[in-house]
């Protein structure tokens, strides 16, 4: 079986897309074992460079990425794929790696470093979303993927 | 004040999104006068097609369309904005319209009459998304559009 691990900035404040997640959740590892990762987010002070947070942000992300994993980015500089076209990126390199790790960024998104690292970046939207809409949006669009790759009925 | 419609097909069935909604709804509240709207959903059955069933959703939505109303439809076919061009984008129709409709299909999407009717068709990702959760993303982006037109802090 797949292997996904998710990785976010913080957790989840937001009630709604708390339960969201737990919900898309529960459906994606009926196809993937997957594992949701929440790292140390940075506060945005006074004071405090962007550069500076998403680099302290970073190295936190950096000690959960496994050497070998496939690393895929969100940002909205990334591949804008459609539901198939995802479908067909997981189907593909499901066959050659048999762990694929997501970044979400928090707040300000992720450090160039993070970017770079990343074997691939997906974007979502043009449209800027919140980091937590975009975790949502994330496990709604893996759970879709794997229905279209199993030729299964989407269940809403 | 500016008046926003929002017609949707179909009462929210889903517990989280629901909540979202209201939540996004309240905060929209102080920027427009909004309303929500929702129109009579045609059952997927055997033995009727899409056409036969957009075509009926859409006769119930054409009720609720007002005549000098700007009419935005949401369809994957449309134009994908970023979050600044949205908020440019709507600013400026409120120089020039009272009212703003948007309108969200159902699960199969909108009939080509509704959309042949709208003055401007929008696209909130290439992604395929629930309806349920295309609607939620547009309020979340209404009220990001707003916080923009009027240079505020985005709240979370």
């Amino acid at each position: 079986m797949l292997k996904i691990k998710i990785i976010v900035v913080d957790r989840t404040r937001s009630e709604f897309l708390k339960q969201g997640e737990s919900f898309y959740m529960k459906r994606l590892k009926r196809y993937a074992q997957t594992e949701w990762v929440e790292t140390k987010p940075v506060g945005i002070k006074k004071g405090r460079s962007t550069f500076g947070i998403l680099k302290e942000e970073g190295d936190s992300i950096a000690k959960k990425l496994v050497i070998r994993d496939y690393i895929i980015a969100l940002d909205r500089s990334g591949n804008a794929y459609d539901s198939e076209e995802l479908a067909a990126r997981i189907e593909k390199l499901s066959l050659t790696h048999g762990r694929l790790t997501f970044v979400v960024g928090g707040p300000l998104g992720l450090s160039k470093t993070i970017l770079n690292r990343s074997h691939e970046i997906f974007s979502l939207s043009r449209l800027t979303l919140t980091h937590e809409m975009s975790r949502l949006l994330l496990l709604e669009q893996l759970y879709r993927a794997f229905t279209i790759i199993k030729g299964e009925k989407y269940h809403k």
